[in-house]
């Protein structure tokens, strides 16, 4: 590939990275160009909540005057607003932080600086990473939505501003978004990412990951983070489970035709698909995720809900209203649930490598009030599954829909081989 | 009891909002009481780090104004400073927040007040919560170290200056200091205290709880935040297994003696006390500690390590060095083996109600420089299971000796009453 061939606000961080490596364009150009596209194109995608030229540009020329560097040397990424910045106000996506300015910095951001990256700036957030939505737009469409709670993370990717973002997923915030806007949406396994830094909503689910435009790219930038080098590696043939549930009520026709497609198409590739059924354990606990997240949500956000009631937006303030709460007997059985549930997970993948599930019900919905259904994401979550979703076809009116690919707790670098593997056998699809 | 002829800054949690809400005694006399002690010891005792008695007085006078309140309405407490409080600037022990001032308030602490309680001021801590002294001193013999990192916690709640106080533990940060000191440590399940708002270490193991004179204040001040009520229960006969493991070679001859003398008693008394041996798989888990949290603490604390190294104590630079560490790869296992361990402990809990367990080698040790080996609230900690720890004798210099009761995930509202009809029994040689 001569990555000089396209603009370089359309490189994805692998290939910005190796050529940056390999001297064939410098670090100070790819931050220009991305900055120009944030320029052309923000006023209307709303992506980016802040950015500073002056800032990233000073960065990348202390990484061309620099020699051969760490793993995510040059990379520009941007940064949910909900992860604290030094550099930049962070506002989690409420007016209560308006102009906060945080003194210290997310781990992970400091983790990204410390591999040679170039922040960017800050992307937009739904509320303290809700779902009231955000003003960013869906820039394959913009009177669409991008999803939420990492819409400015999705949009930024999708619209080439930026060729990765860190996102954050408490139920669907992740997987959803990517697909919406077309690009990857990586949840890695709870805790993988350091949340330090992280405005907390509901600490037994909340964590951090990145969108990227392809799985290897979100690959890339996540093990580096951690000094790991992922060599694009693949698993030939994964065996994958396509796990049915009470869920698919949910989804779009078009969507469940989509992963029958998909499912038809590796197995042409020689790829065995199972059909499964999501175990009834598994779906009570589906059933309970709304009472842990606002058992957790109420003591998380103490301060906003009592001192600060009137600055949430009603959809907040009446998700945290006090009525019919979960008591401390009944918050301490729901984890408990979750914690043997987490164990008999392990079951699921003793035949598969990976289990195919709905990521979306289906397109990105028209209009900007909503950022659309999390659900799907609900149960990974809350297993602390690494989960990956990507586009697999185009809807009715010509947006994608996608699929999420779950793996094993901590089995990271298989599912995003496996990951790697599905995308490129559909890559025509894709394109 | 009639509470008016005891100082009142030696009242309990839970005298002390009793005799409020009975008009017996102001808010204002009570919060009075525990700032003149603080103004008379703490240049020796050093155990707050920050006080305001206009502020304090204030809140107090709030108090006396409204009419019968909230749960923990009048009650006063200490805040470890390593949680962040808006109206107290918080240090986390190291010299670089120096006079930092947090905007945002720790959820705990915004429940207490919200369930009434007054906020005295902040109290010592390690740095960032780690084995570093500070540089508060066992109120019990000065020379002598209160523990860590819950040293101003443990060495404020004993020296009659507040009656509870929050506390961390990540390995055996509560447990311990509580011991040395003469009071009570309760750790209460993994994240039954939300921990918005505390500066991370190792996130898979911070643990928020309550240090307090007597185990129905901790209980009473823990589950009041949640707004819970408690009935100063006990269990009338408790089923205690007395657990043994290699790390009894670490407890000295009057520990284990205290221990078996403190199981004797109990069979006396009429409860069931069986000899168990940690299971091999749970001694593995002690040796992996160590490795977990070091993998955790670089990525949390990477702001620190990677930008102001040079501020770091020797001991914690040292500690956070790169130095043949866990990858990725080891990081994830040992996530795994920790989950299953989780599940496998429920066995531990079959036949007891409470596990006994050591919970320091032996009395609180001369000198500042150590704070003491916080090894046996490692595997607990990890676990996520509720412990508690309290005196049961004095040592052969005439300081507390401890143990610990442990319970099973979630059993707090158990394991409190295991440990009050405990500590109930034994009271003679307390007191």
């Amino acid at each position: 590939m001569n990555s000089s061939k396209i603009p370089l606000n359309r490189l994805g961080a692998v290939e910005a990275a190796s050529a940056i490596e390999r001297n064939e364009i410098s670090c100070v150009a790819l931050v220009q160009a991305c900055l120009d596209r944030i320029d052309e194109r923000n006023h209307e995608v709303e992506a980016f909540v802040a950015y500073d030229t002056d800032k990233a540009l000073a960065a990348a020329r202390q990484v061309d005057a620099s020699p051969r560097g760490p793993l995510l040397r040059g990379v520009p990424f941007a940064v949910k607003d909900v992860l604290d910045t030094s550099e930049y106000p962070t506002q989690y996506g409420s007016d209560i932080y308006r102009l906060f300015q945080p003194a210290l910095e997310a781990a992970c951001v400091v983790m990204a600086k410390n591999q040679g990256a170039i922040l960017l700036g800050k992307v937009a957030t739904g509320e303290f990473a809700t779902q009231t939505p955000s003003r960013a737009k869906n820039p394959l469409r913009l009177t669409h939505t991008p999803g939420g709670s990492s819409s400015g993370s999705a949009a930024a990717v999708a619209d080439f501003m930026v060729p990765a973002a860190f996102a954050t997923q408490t139920t669907g915030s992740i997987v959803r978004p990517a697909i919406y806007c077309g690009v990857v949406g990586y949840k890695p396994s709870f805790d993988l990412i350091a949340t330090a830094g992280l405005k907390a909503l509901s600490p037994s689910q909340d964590t951090i990951g990145v969108i990227a435009r392809k799985v290897e790219d979100a690959a890339f930038f996540t093990l580096g983070l951690h000094g790991a080098i992922t060599a694009g590696s693949f698993v030939a043939r994964p065996r994958i489970a396509l796990c049915m549930s009470r869920q698919w009520d949910y989804i779009k026709p078009e969507t469940s035709q989509a992963l029958e497609r998909l499912a038809h198409r590796l197995e042409l590739a020689g790829c065995a698909v199972n059909r499964i059924w999501l175990p009834e354990n598994l779906e009570r606990l589906i059933g309970i995720q709304p009472r842990l997240f606002k058992y957790e949500a109420r003591q998380t956000l103490a301060n906003e809900r009592l001192l600060h009631e009137n600055q949430l937006s009603p959809r907040l303030r009446a998700r945290l209203q006090d009525n019919n709460d979960p008591g401390l007997d009944e918050y301490v059985s729901m984890r408990q649930q979750v914690r043997e549930a987490q164990e008999h997970a392990k079951g699921l993948f003793r035949d598969a490598d990976a289990i195919l599930y709905p990521a979306a019900s289906g397109e990105a919905e028209s209009g900007l009030d909503s950022a659309g259904d999390p659900r799907f994401g609900a149960l990974w979550t809350l297993l602390h599954l690494p989960s990956i979703s990507f586009p697999i076809d185009l809807g009715p009116t010509g947006l994608p829909l996608g699929a999420q690919l779950i793996g094993g707790f901590g089995q990271d670098t298989r599912l995003l081989a496996v990951a790697n593997a599905v995308t490129k056998m559909i890559e025509p699809v894709q394109a």
